[in-house]
């Protein structure tokens, strides 16, 4: 029979979470409702999408929603955000490898490609930030200008280093990410490409350009 | 004094306008409306413009709008076909034109580049044809795909001729779609470029590539 100071030291073993592990599992809850919603948002646009048609693809009901989510301008912030995040840090694992600003250009654009066509970078190319509040939209407009800010200081390093076509690194820079975010536009991840072969074949075409360069004399 | 039979030869002048010209009047309003409403879908997103707004800017009430328009759904379905057309209309001139294909393809570019700077042209990439009902969004999307397949046949064909480079054409078109879009994106019609500026940088970035070509030996 255990003495009474061993019985006081064995808590009982509580069938709840203790609180981290419950800030954790509501986390990954979080989560799972993000992706559910970014998913639909892309197949049927934001306003298309009520908050019943999220808790029924997680089969949950709508006031379980409620307990990780305010409302839908919330969910599509966090979606967004999501996606933003997944290039802000690719763009800095980038840059903090080093080496010539082509090479880090390169990586970032195989980022980039690759990010939207996962769900919540093709949320942040097809949905759009019209649709949030003015405080979220600027917010989100501030992240997406450190990207673009980054491709011109890449492209401006690159004619510098005699790496990149001397050029206006800001036009530069939006035809490259015009034809890189128009992917999350077109992919269809049942498709026919595979997110590596889309990205490859853009970063070719937008490297090499589309006309046939004159054969070597 | 006129005689009688003159006088039932002259018809009394009426103040109101006879049909055709009414007819075409109701034309020019209609067109109003919906370059109006363009210009705020533009500016602050198809949700957060109301039929309220669009009276506002044409100094008109509410009530006067319906005599063109059925609603907000029609007006947009107006503006994005206005854009489509435009483009659909501009190709086939070049089409007419003929020539070799890498020209036809540079002329498409071109309109694609400025329509996209013009205000039903950046409705049709600002908004998205998700806001829309099934229908009329089936309706946009086969004539967004004309678009495209024509900038896909013109790319094969140049490669075929041998002015471009060798490549998947559906890939290429939806590069030169991507970064020639884009433009509708970020074009801002007070800021520093013209559309003229615009449409050749991006398409001569396009055309030779980012990259340094090496120096010729």
């Amino acid at each position: 029979m255990p003495s009474s100071s061993s019985h006081r030291s064995r808590a009982v073993a509580s069938p709840w979470a203790n609180p981290p592990e419950r800030e954790q599992q509501r986390e990954i809850k979080r989560q799972a409702v993000l992706a559910a919603a970014a998913q639909l948002f892309n197949e049927r646009g934001f306003h298309a999408t009520s908050l019943d048609d999220i808790a029924r693809r997680l089969h949950v009901s709508k006031p379980t929603l409620y307990y990780y989510v305010k409302n839908k301008d919330e969910i599509l912030l966090g979606c967004v955000r999501q996606g933003l995040d997944m290039m802000l840090v690719g763009i800095e694992d980038s840059r903090r490898a080093g080496g010539q600003a082509v090479d880090q250009l390169l990586t970032c654009m195989r980022v980039y490609a690759h990010i939207v066509t996962m769900d919540f970078g093709m949320c942040l190319i097809r949905v759009g930030d019209e649709q949030l509040p003015p405080e979220s939209r600027r917010e989100l407009r501030r992240l997406k200008s450190l990207i673009d800010h980054e491709f011109r200081r890449l492209v401006a390093a690159g004619v510098e280093e005699g790496s990149i076509a001397p050029c206006d690194p800001k036009m530069t820079a939006f035809v490259i990410a015009g034809a890189l975010s128009w992917i999350g536009r077109w992919y269809q991840p049942e498709g026919e490409y595979t997110p590596e072969q889309v990205a490859e074949q853009c970063i070719a075409t937008l490297c090499a350009g589309v006309l046939q360069r004159p054969a070597p004399k």
